[in-house]
């Protein structure tokens, strides 16, 4: 047995086993081996940010033989097969102490690795980007993949079956906008792949976890702690952390309107003036408009479109004197039939076919170009777009939507493949208006939110909203979705979320009814940020005024909210400093209790608040666990001890506990008086 | 090169190539191998017939060098890959001089193959036994496992969806009773495999045909010859012929009947006065009845239940004596809460469990023991009581169901694994019933029927059914299904097919309606047998007996069938003979024609009826194709020389054709006058 910063490579009767801090990652013999490769043909199938992925595999070999040769800073690990097959595995530290692998196939046509990590069965897994059905990930395999997330995502729903059949969109458990390579055991330690192929992570076994990756080599971090409040320091420390939120955002909510210049003020008026605290407007059409069969949708055409918003220029700094944001909206796509898209192509911004030539994508009834963010050209001429268009215009934040959708088909300035790339791409979006911000000085001033992420969306993407759910109350696709997700991306390193008050997606049968937004609106309260979406069918969904009881319902949660900016800024803070998420998975802060391992539809907002959303139709009360401490639910004054409480929950008091001697308890008490 | 028996094995530059007749069979060098090895572990979950069925792979490795040794009788060509993997293909002939490769894997440990057969883009696939969706196989994968056929069997229907999401019994294109490896290619050779492993047949490629093997050998054969009358007659010679059917099968319908012997009687009487030519009643709950929410379900139990069918050893020669025979029903396995079953724990019968005991199958609200048909004594056992239950009471015949619920778990007395035997049960199961006619001098007298079937069901199985359709005008699931189903078993070899006369499965909003039963009967007159089934809602369905003009239109379709009998017989007895099937497709007799090869729901009824039976719901006419010939319309006596025509088809006069100058051309006109 030999050490090494941290790491014990010990060889066995006819393997080795391989250490990190006392943690077991590796654990190889002949009989069961921690390595395969191989060779497939990815055939991937793209409808409209949907994939089929499917793997022609030509080669699978296990590597049974393993030789361990020692180098100036860690091991090589020389894998074959007989005289045929090979691959090598470099054991080292990087710089900062982590447990660095760093496996590459020997021939580049073995484009396939499988490798197993050593698991124990009671061990918890977390994170792999934004998950929206499964928060604990053991017992599943995880393919990570970005794309939509689907429309229904269960197999055994109508509206899934529905988007299956009429657009293959209806998605499965997996699916995400943002998917990453990266996750948390419970054994307290991370690991994090730096590659950005497809892959699958596969946490069905209970004796190991099973890693395959597309390409021919990969490089795997690790990192322990003591706890996981200081491993999600230390992951945020490799991944990078977002930066605190413009201080307007926890002014009040931000009003999704479309129509123009004075059905913004209209509606505004009227929100105001039922005494709902307003913070910004969202115009995501106001670039215009195009109509399609799935719903009114932007012209995606970046620029203010001043026929439809007419004196908007004048109208922003107005609004900006009552404390009320512009936002507006931006994709990393130009629209066929444009003019920004056709100055692209002259530039040849725009990514190629196999002929050379412009490749656009089918977006629904419409193309769009994709601008080629490999070129560094291009990136900084769509930069200046944003700095031009967006930032010039006075916008307060735009949603900076998709990212998902680079096909795998299509030739990049870098060449590098777009198979390889396609994970990377919102990575590559998220930096591209980041820096934006930051060159113009505006990095906390101005808030872009975006859906799809990677690897570098931690540094890079200021804050994530959680897509498209359904106006529903699915499990997999409606409101409950939300919790899963925004706790996941905690564990892998962003820690602010929101999501569209009342949902988005709103096909066949389904419309929004006005019990789903207001518990919508009540579980945002207890959010980083408040924000209304009128989904893709307006008329067919209850919208914010559309009596005075949701406005007037509007008007206290968004009190709530305001009232709770101190503390909200507080958790924002620690995420931006230490990586603290401000949503939280229970067991961040209660460790010992094996409960709190389990929970995904509630969740810690900062370090004092437990929220547990309701999140079923016609409930009057809720069931919920409270680890052992001193609660005190937050619209009563009642406190508890801890265990499984059931409450009152009425529409507008959803189920929210303080912890009775936090230092904010002052503050929380005040919510009883709203 | 040499050549030895019609066979060419040419060393080429890194390979060698294989050719039987002329025909290429294997093509193999380095860069594109013909033969892959390796090692999975099957992961097969059975839920009342249907199967979820996944390859845990552990490995797939290509042996790239071939090395060909000359024996006495052919070559022995050793596939290797460097030092450590390796099988062995021994080519040669067997006694009837077909070609045969013999493929065995070096180590057991390996029990998978992968065999890519050259073909060529153009080549049509047809076979693999029973296959509802597709009948041209080119284009996609089969895997090859006998299970039910599947509720809808197409993702993209809502009756498909229901059955998933309540039973994961909705079932795909490959889902089938009657599965088997063997296959014609259009370059008129066939090839047969042995084996019954789950085998997966990959026709998806336009240069090879891939067969998949779960085991660590496989056997295959092919024949060639200069036309598919000569290679149906070949096939059938290696894997046997149906005899001829009972002479009653030709005078009329059999009457499905469920309620006890006064109903029996009371319905024979009512279609009997409306004129309908009746042969048998068919009487599924003989042996007593058990309710579920499926339905009214048989006792499985099989013995007479006098108290349902009182006095029918009385009742039976009666009939008989009027030309009416009495079928019952039997399946391979015993109600666990009766005293058969109980009989055969006792003898010791039944296959086991894990620990020794028993096993029994869930079957939906009830349990069965399963016949452990390798137990040659529970065999002759079960020989018996068909002997002396079904044969000794007087049965004319019997549906003799299942066969395909053989669980991969169980443990069975000859000691191979279940999961090799699964497939082969159909095949065991229709010899049982197969032997018990034999030894009885009752062969050609007395009349199975089954749905299930294998490799050996061909001698044994003496008449298919298609199982259970929906009762709806589904292609995968309705009658259209029929159709490919009965032409697909004709090209693996078995002549003799019908179906149930308006469908079966009754299930969510599936109904019958009296226009499906019209059709299904119209088409049936055209089958070897017309057989009805009141479906498993006997209450949801239109039935024969419902009103005046459906036995009406019975009346005149038995006539059809009956005056038919001499044309039926001599083509049931030309499969006999030589194996060529009653249904045929039209390449059989026009193989000139390139659009011979592409039609699935039209056929030849013996060498000179040409149907197309309509199954489309309120058709009032028809478009079908005719091949190049003198073709006269059977009810309207106007002529056609071929291609496209569309022709008025009112219920009754289903779509169909004679040849002009068919020697049996004044037996057709008759039709014309019924």
């Amino acid at each position: 047995m030999s050490t090494l910063h941290n790491i014990a490579l010990k060889n066995t009767d006819n393997g080795f086993t391989l250490s990190f801090q006392d943690r077991l990652i590796l654990s190889h013999t002949v009989e069961t081996p921690c390595l395969w490769i191989g060779a497939g043909e990815a055939d991937i199938e793209m409808f409209r940010g949907n994939f089929s992925i499917k793997d022609k595999l030509n080669e699978k070999i296990t590597l049974t033989e393993a030789t361990i040769a020692a180098q100036s800073a860690g091991w090589a690990i020389r894998f074959t097969r007989g005289d045929t097959v090979s691959a090598t595995l470099l054991v080292g530290t990087d710089k900062q102490g982590r447990l660095e692998l760093k496996l590459k196939n020997d021939a580049t046509s073995h484009n396939r690795i499988w490798l197993r990590l050593a698991a124990q069965p009671e061990d918890h897994i977390y994170g792999c980007g934004e998950q929206f059905s499964y928060f604990d990930l053991r017992g599943k395999p995880f393919p990570l993949w970005t794309s939509e997330q689907g429309v229904g995502r269960n197999k055994q729903t109508y509206v899934t079956w529905q988007a299956d059949c009429k657009e293959n969109a209806g998605g499965d458990y997996y699916w995400t906008f943002f998917p990453q390579p990266t996750f948390v055991s419970t054994q307290k330690y991370y690991c994090h792949v730096d590659n950005s192929c497809y892959m699958n992570f596969d946490f069905s076994a209970p004796e190991f976890h099973e890693l395959a990756f597309w390409e021919d080599n990969a490089t795997l971090r690790f990192e322990c702690a003591e706890n996981y409040v200081d491993l999600l320091e230390k992951l945020t420390g490799l991944l990078g952390r977002q930066p605190e939120l413009p201080d307007w955002v926890y002014d009040g909510v931000t009003l999704g309107i479309q129509g123009g210049t004075e059905v913004c003020q209209q509606k505004l008026d009227t929100m105001r003036n039922g005494g709902v605290k307003v913070n910004g407007i969202w115009a995501q059409d106001w670039s215009g408009i195009r109509m399609t069969s799935f719903g009114k949708r932007v012209m995606w055409n970046w620029k203010w479109n001043s026929e439809l918003y007419s004196q908007l220029d004048e109208r922003i700094p107005h609004w900006n004197g009552e404390g009320v944001q512009f936002l507006s909206y931006i994709n990393p796509y130009l629209a066929s039939d444009k003019d920004l898209c056709e100055e692209a192509s002259r530039r040849g911004y725009l990514t190629k076919d196999a002929h050379g030539k412009d490749y656009h994508v089918e977006f629904g009834e419409f193309y769009a170009g994709v601008i080629d963010l490999t070129n560094p050209q291009a990136y900084e001429w769509y930069k200046e777009v944003i700095k031009k268009n967006l930032i010039a215009l006075g916008c307060g934040g735009w949603m900076a939507d998709f990212g998902e959708y680079l096909p795998t088909d299509t030739f990049l300035h870098n060449g590098v493949s777009a198979e390889i790339m396609h994970n990377a791409w919102p990575a590559l979006w998220a930096k591209c208006n980041y820096e934006a911000l930051e060159e113009t000085g505006k990095l906390g001033e101005i808030l872009f939110f975006m859906r799809a992420g990677y690897t570098g969306s931690q540094k890079h993407s200021v804050m994530m909203w959680a897509g498209d759910q359904n106006v529903d109350w699915s499990l997999d696709d409606g409101l409950a979705s939300v919790v899963p997700a925004a706790l996941s991306l905690a564990m892998t390193g962003h820690g602010l979320h929101h999501s569209d008050i009342g949902g988005y997606t709103t096909l066949f049968d389904m419309k929004r009814s006005k019990e789903l937004l207001l518990r919508w609106c009540d579980f945002s309260a207890f959010t980083p940020m408040m924000r209304t979406h009128e989904g893709n069918r307006p008329g067919d969904n209850w919208q914010f005024d559309a009596d005075a009881e949701t406005i007037a319902h509007f008007a206290r949660m968004t009190t709530v909210f305001t009232t709770l900016k101190p503390y909200i800024k507080d958790a924002v803070a620690q995420n931006a400093k230490s990586g603290l998420p401000v949503m939280r998975p229970l067991f961040l802060h209660y460790e010992d209790d094996a409960q709190a391992y389990t929970l995904k539809y509630q969740y810690l907002f900062g370090r004092d608040l437990l929220v547990a959303p309701v999140h079923e139709e016609g409930r009057r009360n809720w069931t919920l666990y409270l680890p052992q401490d001193s609660w005190v639910n937050a619209w009563t004054g009642e406190t508890h001890r801890g265990g499984e409480v059931t409450v009152d929950a009425p529409l507008g008091k959803p189920p929210v506990f303080y912890r009775q001697h936090s230092e904010w308890a002052d503050l929380f008490d005040t919510l009883r008086h709203i």
